[in-house]
């Protein structure tokens, strides 16, 4: 009794974590009646007879939670099917042309290596990802096929009627899970990156005020509540599988919503490349709230307006991209808060050499000096992942912003107007003259080699192509001035910061 | 051409990196070349006649690459079988009692009201991670045959040739999978923890070499090329999927070589757990070996000796326990090298607190402190993989090592001999000495209970207890002496170094 009411609350979370399931398990329901009813239509049945029992199956194991996994494996079904099929009416016709000893000899021959052959092809990384369920169905009817046909003669009526009933059992899925609430898992990887992009917002928005101000709240249940809450970067950590499976999933489906059917799903996984990245130093900064208490609040506070700066506007700029995804269109405020970021980072480097630290303990030192470190870092990848938003923004022809001229100003308190005589796009001859409110830096010579080949490996390993954006770039008028502003004051500020610990680049 | 070209290399690559995959599938051939041989032998055929395809279908279907995957599978399926058959047939009694006109319409609801239940519970994540197979299985047996029995009246005959083919497909395949060139899921398991932990062992032990003398070193193809052989450590962060994958076949596995049947596979995930959170300081520290240069030699070269000792103890320690895991004997010289690196640690404090950083530019230190704190990161993880391999060790009752005596001294340098009066494992009301060799610490009073309450979270999370593993422990004659002090070390140390940035416990 205890039991069945567990497996009830179970039933009823999972239920509320995504009602979705709910009605995709209706919709099963739905199928498998309305195919099943094959058997009980007389005409059908006449024509089809037990055959329509493959309708059943394929219903049961095509019809799968979003649109675009039906819709694989319902092609990779009738394909395999259609392929297998032929190919297997070929080898029953290739053996009978031998004597009657020699023919289930050599149809096992046949059924041997096709089946080898198909599995080990299973290996191939690209086969395993979109065509691995393909493949399982060509062995399984080549060998029912071929093997089958030594029986019966009617071997080619058995391969028609067997098509058309998965036909049939394959397009059911496929129409109801179209038309009957559907599930899009390009819809799903969308929100679900944008989701991603909150929640790292809402940490770094929330981050000057855990880490300045913790030990000064009293009520320890609220701070508690807070820092769980907090905590839901973490999943953010894990998303890397399912961001995957989701985008070769979406990869099947057609025009839907606002999504194309060749949108540009493989950016989605760079850009979720990157978020991920700046969830590991966010993790670890996470762990710094809880423990930097034995700091003096009054050796914290010597930093707390650039360091409270940086980790907000990241986290704003992490909002506008945030929005930018949800509503599909090209923003820049974002860059604006990047720059924000960055000169925060130029603020900071400026305290830092002015000796502000001298007094302070070096064990003191060591994690205050890693907590900057940690948000150097977030503000590097924060740039980066700017890029990658613009490219994807470019590449799914995002709609351009109506009131970009406005919205650029909003929210921007900026200090920093960098300007850059721009001379193209590779930093090893790259002469850049940077105006800051209050800083001068020129120290760009030696180091910019060394860190552009860094930067480079990075771009790679994500295929990002500096090029492609910037020119892209170029023909937005509005967006134009902060766009190469934006990346002027990239370069510069990686040159200029390196010493301060620009490094995980 | 060049197509055929490029996929006789790809497959090739395929081959070599797992031999084990083309005998794979040559044993899936097999497997349904003397499967289908039933249609060809006159007995078996007359016997079950069409349902013989249930046999090549469940071959297809239920081999996989592991004993295990292949156990849980057949298991799934045959016990569904079973199941739905049982139901399908009581399904189609029942509807058979009513009317001709009502049958239809109840066995329509029967399917549709078993599909949509048990579609949903496949969305339980118990459910999916074990028995997903066997619930679609389940859905799509008692479909066919609650539906079909209504044309057939042989239903209950039909149940049971369908029942013994797939035994007989089911049995076909877990036979020839585990007496064939058999691949235990739980033995891959078992390696690649071991590799991972050498993966890590490698970077640490070599950390030193490339962060004190990489720019001493002209030859850069040689440096980009140890650069390289270092970053395999990044297999380490992405094989979470992998080793839940493991670990769920190799639960179905039975006994096999020198694991038992109920092997403890939980307390490897711990341990992968852990293992993977000590990748991401790695990961962090790898990228300061590239851009740390800005760093004066001279400045690094103070803090040398600490850094170099508490990486490549730390290192050591991670090889000793790979080489328990492999060996499967329990060994006490890793805690040897932990108290070594914890000891590194100490000096590394004195060090600092004695001021030897006061005349570094702030700009440095940020980058220098981040490795350091990293470094510390790293040591405390080393102690709670050190904690959670003897926990294993006991769980999967490995074999005490012969001489281990002679062994804990081997590549032991410890320069430290800590000694304590032990009093019951709550660090609150701990007072722990320690002598060190030079270095003597007692500021272990207020910090205590903060520690030891991040600290308990993390048992908590990763599932280990303490107490257990210490009493366990003191069964085990020779080993007592550095069991104790390395707990008894540890205690000390984490409350001594929280000045120092013991943070992320």
């Amino acid at each position: 009794m205890e039991k069945v009411r567990e497996i009830v609350r179970e039933g009823r979370r999972v239920g509320n974590e995504d009602p979705r399931r709910v009605v995709h398990a209706f919709k099963v329901g739905l199928a498998l009646a309305f195919v099943s009813s094959f058997y009980y239509y007389q005409p059908l049945y006449d024509n089809f007879g037990v055959n329509a029992m493959w309708a059943v199956m394929t219903v049961v194991v095509v019809f799968e939670f979003s649109v675009g996994a039906t819709l694989g494996k319902g092609i990779n079904r009738a394909v395999a099917t259609l392929v297998a099929g032929g190919l297997g009416i070929g080898a029953h016709h290739l053996a009978s042309l031998s004597g009657p000893t020699i023919e289930p000899i050599l149809l096992a021959i046949f059924v041997f290596i096709q089946a080898a052959l198909s599995t080990f092809v299973r290996f191939f990384p690209r086969v395993k990802a979109r065509y691995d369920y393909g493949v399982l169905i060509f062995i399984l009817t080549f060998a029912l096929i071929s093997v089958s046909g030594f029986r019966e003669d009617e071997i080619l009526d058995l391969a028609h009627k067997r098509l058309s009933t998965v036909m049939m059992g394959g397009v059911s899925c496929v129409l109801i899970s179209i038309f009957v609430c559907p599930v899009w898992a390009g819809q799903d990887l969308h929100s679900l990156l944008a989701s991603n992009f909150d929640t790292l917002a809402h940490f770094l928005q929330e981050f000057g005020d855990e880490y300045f101000e913790a030990t000064e709240d009293g009520d320890i249940k609220e701070v508690e509540k807070r820092r769980r809450n907090l905590e839901r970067y973490k999943s953010v950590l894990n998303s890397k599988s399912n961001e995957e499976a989701l985008a070769n999933f979406a990869k099947w489906e057609p025009r839907h919503g606002v999504f194309r059917f060749r949108h540009p799903w493989k950016q989605y996984l760079a850009v979720g490349a990157l978020l991920r990245q700046c969830a590991y130093p966010v993790d670890a900064l996470n762990s710094y709230i809880n423990s930097d208490m034995q700091i003096p609040m009054d050796v914290k506070k010597k930093l707390e307006e650039p360091l409270r700066r940086m980790s907000s506007e990241s986290g704003k700029s992490m909002k506008e991209m945030s929005n930018s995804l949800k509503k599909m269109t090209k923003s820049s405020t974002s860059d604006v808060h990047v720059v924000n970021s960055q000169s925060a980072c130029k603020t900071l480097s400026t305290l830092l050499k002015s000796g502000i630290l001298n007094d302070v303990e070096p064990l003191q030192m060591i994690s205050l000096m890693t907590t900057v470190s940690l948000l150097i870092d977030i503000v590097n990848l924060t740039e980066k992942i700017s890029e990658s938003v613009h490219e994807l923004a470019s590449a799914a022809k995002f709609k351009n912003k109506m009131k970009s001229s406005s919205n650029s100003d909003a929210g921007s308190t900026t200090s920093a107007v960098p300007i850059k005589s721009y001379e193209g796009d590779s930093a090893d001859d790259d002469h850049v003259v940077t105006i800051l409110g209050d800083v001068i830096t020129s120290n760009n010579n030696d180091q910019s080699h060394r860190e552009s080949s860094v930067d480079s490996c990075h771009h790679v390993a994500i295929e990002i192509d500096d090029d492609d954006s910037i020119h892209d770039k170029h023909e937005e008028d509005s967006n134009i001035h902060v766009q190469t502003s934006r990346v002027s004051c990239g370069h510069t500020n990686a040159s200029d910061l390196l010493n301060s610990g620009d490094i995980k680049k």
